[in-house]
């Protein structure tokens, strides 16, 4: 019986030009997280499901995740997300450490999805997190690396926006000027976040199965429409609503001149525990594609389900999967077919091959990236390879007067130049410059 | 109740410090195996366990492996090693790529260990692989690969060499010279395996169980005192070994001077199933940390549960644990405990508070790591916060004259420069040179 040769249902295999791609975006996620001073961390596969359930609730946790029972009577699952772990973590360490905190990790994540396009089971995130910033200033920080890391592509804000809204907001909608109990909160929330994947129609009647008083509704509906930043500072003044932090990020952000990323949008109100301030979602403003990137928020209170006291943070969850459509939708993604190597050396007669992987050797220890042809090849199928390959340089060591010489082809310019195999310096140069 | 902080039991946590030295090992990796033109690939993080079941057998798979029945009753593992997702993806491409294929991966892996030094629970490990590569010269290209990554960490041949021996050596042992049966090879195999960690009685003593013929005894204890490279050319001499591609590397490995790195050894013959050729171990000289580092070999049959064509491999895995033991027993690890971090920039007077921020960005997209300070500080406590945190230079903005200006210190000359908000670029220059 022959095996399965398909990946496991909903994960990738990552051949090498994929693999490529990944670790581009990987390297991109790394260098904007080092431009704004953030240290890199990571923890393990397994947590205990309770680490979870603290943070996201049964529901989550039933619904989504990979959990088992591992040989020791513990109830353990493979990471669903990063933010528990990153929660128990700087609950270990944060009273000894200088703030603000600034961490980031690219982390595999496995959830328990039906496979769509944009969706599969394992993926990478890219969490960027800070603690115990100056109010305001972590929100201007974090908003600021979103851009920068996007802009690090070639992005501008005519393909994405960052759409905000506050969670002092919405809750200040809901308990004052809607005078919801805990539980229609709950499932206003859930509506709102919904909004925008249903018809007109089908948001007014879910809306109708919540809120009956009629100065009420029309309060909301006035909220659903507010459009931009002009419209939501009226709004928070003509109501009264203690939305202080969220005006002075605005301006802040005016201040940046990162206003013409942000989009004000109250139908962002994310999960209903967790966020506490401000929070966003990173939008692809291309036609095909019109999706969230990312999110994240401000949140007060993770580290309560340790007992410890509050440590306010700011953070978001970007994947590699909707990156990648993001850029590709773009045109932002280079070409990733052929791998990066410097030289291909060869020989056509067998008596050189040794030579081949000797000069080769000499060429690494020079920090030059070179693929050693391991067994001679026929004249006319050396440049052939070497092109299909995606070589610029290949080095062919033949005998000349009954001693070898290494003939090295630039297969653009068509140029040919002769070296001893002791010029390994010398070959590099030529290529380099 | 508080949530428990520690990591899952054999699993670790990353924080900054030792997340940098984990991607410092892993750009090492990166790094040795594109200058000998490896291609990177990745897998997906659950298989299901018939799989490893197909190349480990049962053993191996019960006692070792994660392993749970997913929602769609899919009976699957969370990788305990990266060669059966190697075969399956080289399984799916082998006939329409050109040959050798080079491809090389840094995945997590997870055993169900009992925790102890070198060994936890999840690990990362380096695979580098060669498929059909000429005989005798991947061997080669390996063992060179293998040489250059320890030595980009500055250790050479005092510090650690690659044992080496060959199953065809082995097997003729076993079938021809010592006569044994399946059976009796199989249990030979594990007490020669053992050989370097029982005392001399001990082993006699399980080899008497299996060998009673006093002229077998003989030939096998003359095996395993087999001390050099010249020793094992006489032994297959005078029994007629067939092992020429073993001594073709072994005199391949001298000319291209790899011979000083390498030493015969009897008792490396690594798993009974799966290896076929050339088998090594690489093995740390401290006294403090006699152990393998790493360990591979050259297989001939790693395709056959897909039912295809047979293609020969060279490997190896080394994981990061025993790796990081290893240079750290030889004291070649640097100090990781300053974050690589090129400015810090901070004021005295709130007034300043977001220009920090905005100089902070500007330098960024000029490629300056830069760490704003987000809250003015007091005069007195930058330069001893800054130091604390590893920066070589600070970028104070105060005001002067009524306009802000930037005061930037070199923390190590303790020289002082003055720029306006908006000369970036010429801080820069004074920072970097």
């Amino acid at each position: 019986m022959a095996l399965n040769k398909k990946p496991y249902r909903g994960c990738r295999d990552f051949y090498p030009e994929n693999m490529r791609i990944r670790e581009y975006l990987f390297d991109q996620m790394k260098n904007s997280a080092h431009l704004f001073g953030y240290e890199p961390y990571d923890g393990p596969l397994l947590e205990e499901v309770e680490l979870y359930k603290a943070k996201s609730g049964e529901e989550l946790i039933n619904d989504q995740i990979y959990s088992f029972t591992d040989r020791g009577e513990r109830f353990v699952a493979i990471r669903p997300e990063m933010t528990p772990t990153l929660a128990r973590m700087v609950a270990n360490i944060h009273r000894q450490e200088s703030k603000p905190i600034r961490w980031y990790s690219i982390p595999n994540l496995m959830r328990y999805e039906k496979p769509q396009r944009g969706r599969v089971r394992e993926h990478w995130q890219f969490n960027v997190d800070i603690f115990g910033a100056a109010e305001g200033k972590g929100e201007l920080e974090i908003l600021s690396l979103i851009r920068d890391f996007l802009k690090s592509f070639g992005a501008d804000h005519s393909m994405f926006s960052i759409r905000i809204n506050d969670r002092m907001i919405v809750d200040h909608l809901m308990n004052q000027l809607l005078k919801l109990d805990e539980d229609s909160s709950y499932k206003l929330y859930k509506i709102i976040d919904r909004a925008s994947k249903v018809t007109t129609e089908k948001l007014n009647q879910m809306i109708d199965e919540i809120i009956t008083d009629s100065s009420a509704k029309s309060i909301l509906n006035q909220y659903l429409g507010l459009d931009s930043f002009a419209a939501i500072k009226t709004f928070i003044k003509e109501n009264n609503i203690p939305a202080e932090s969220f005006l002075n990020i605005v301006s802040g952000a005016e201040e940046l001149e990162l206003l013409n990323y942000l989009e004000y949008d109250p139908a962002i109100v994310r999960g209903l525990d967790y966020y506490t301030g401000l929070v966003f979602e990173i939008f692809d403003k291309h036609p095909d594609n019109k999706r969230a990137i990312a999110g994240g928020g401000a949140y007060a209170n993770l580290l309560k389900i340790f007992n410890e006291e509050p440590l306010g943070g700011i953070g978001f969850g970007l994947g590699d999967v909707t990156l990648k459509d993001f850029l590709e939708s773009h045109g932002l993604l280079g070409d990733f077919s052929k791998k990066n190597c410097d030289l291909f050396v060869v020989t056509t007669e067998e008596e050189h091959e040794l030579s081949v992987i000797k000069l080769a050797n000499e060429l690494r220890t020079l920090g030059c990236k070179t693929e050693a042809q391991l067994e001679k090849l026929k004249f006319n199928k050396i440049f052939k390879l070497a092109e299909q390959k995606g070589f610029s340089h290949v080095a062919m060591i033949e005998s000349k007067d009954n001693s070898p010489q290494v003939q090295l082809r630039d297969l653009k310019t068509r140029e040919i130049q002769y070296f001893s195999l002791e010029q390994a310096k010398d070959i590099l140069k030529a290529i380099k410059g």
